[in-house]
């Protein structure tokens, strides 16, 4: 399993993504999920991935071969996210029917969430999923998840809206990572972190290995301040009075 | 979908279930789906439920026709908790193959949280698989969930300890039981709770439905103290100095 969130937001985007990769419990391994086109620091483009990694593998080398080859279109070329969402969903539906053909027991699926900006266009976010359809964000939902999503998606739902700064939003994204991975094995450090301020074509890109220091003082001090809240809440059946 | 969570700590037991049924998002109903057996006042059992609902009427409906008929075994004869598991979970699997001989595209499986006190032996809970087997609980990890499970596990797991007391474990509960609600739509009110001081015999039942006032509160506060305690967390890549 995985875990890769996206969020959007007024100020830039932030990606947050896992780098454990499982094939049965004794067969793990690290990978980094996070994949960055920068293109004539004019288009940056980011891509997290889940599912297959051979599959996934497959799509990102073709994607930076057409690049090279000056396909059409590639993510040089494409106008917009919108295409670029709809080129990489392409790829990727190909790429897994080559190999699903002669397998039926094997799952070759994979998902992807693309995101960046192209040009002077508003930067955005859009998940790809395995049928090479694609969602993007609303205001109300200003972020999107692949993998293992379920425990991550609490706080996400709680802290983010579009106006939330970058710092916040990135903070968000290393707790829903934090909780995800307390909870499931199969997703596991070292946390890629990738920011871009909007208009700004400049990604900030952090890695937090296991035994990172702020990682584990992320960790600690949630626990805490969690436990902490718990203990405030009103008593099974006791109201409180109204605030004036 | 459903969310059960059942609680055993040193003072006693715990039992939470919601109350929302569906076949399809636009085929939504409200059962209960916590069943209370009191044999003699000297057994108190609980049984909540998950999965197909025909089928998990059909196995309660067989368990309190073996009590009345005085069938070997049922509910009054068996002599531990882990004897009802098994004869539980043999009702279970005959219903359902009963129904699923013909039919491969429905899932007919349920499983259940079974756990009481049986006479002077120590309370305890058990979850039944839909293939009849069944698990306990542990030191570690003292509650059982199913159902829609995975929203609501962080909270429990930060919380519960043995020695955790009943009011505590009670609101732990409706705190699981309320992330579950947020996040997905298949789950909702009535919220039942049901509690049960070891060596009691005597059950408190309450029922918490959409607009109970003490759910709100619980809901508003919750909302409240994690946003302040997220605003409490250490910015990204900033390391608090070591406390002395």
């Amino acid at each position: 399993m995985t875990y890769c969130v996206a969020i959007k937001v007024d100020a830039g985007l932030v990606f947050c993504s896992d780098s454990r990769t499982n094939a049965g419990v004794d067969q793990v391994s690290t990978y980094s999920k996070m994949y960055h086109f920068n293109i004539n620091n004019s288009r940056q483009l980011i891509i997290t991935s889940a599912g297959n990694l051979a599959t996934t593998q497959a799509v990102i080398a073709r994607l930076r071969k057409d690049i090279k080859d000056g396909a059409t279109p590639n993510l040089a070329s494409v106008e917009n996210l919108n295409e670029a969402a709809d080129y990489v969903g392409e790829i990727s539906v190909a790429i897994q029917e080559k190999h699903a053909n002669n397998n039926t027991n094997v799952s070759f699926e994979a998902s992807f969430l693309l995101g960046g900006q192209i040009d002077q266009e508003t930067p955005g976010i859009v998940l790809i999923y395995p049928q090479g359809n694609h969602i993007t964000t609303s205001a109300h939902t200003p972020y999107l998840q692949i993998g293992e999503s379920k425990y991550g998606k609490p706080i996400l739902d709680r802290i983010l809206k579009p106006e939330t700064g970058l710092d916040t939003a990135s903070l968000c994204a290393l707790v829903s990572m934090d909780s995800t991975m307390r909870s499931n094995l199969t997703v596991g450090p070292p946390i890629e972190l990738m920011t871009c301020a909007t208009d700004s074509f400049f990604m900030q890109h952090s890695v937090f290995d296991a035994d990172n220091e702020y990682l584990r003082s992320l960790t600690k001090s949630w626990d805490k301040l969690i436990v902490e809240a718990f203990l405030q809440l009103p008593p099974v059946g006791y109201i409180p009075p109204q605030e004036g």
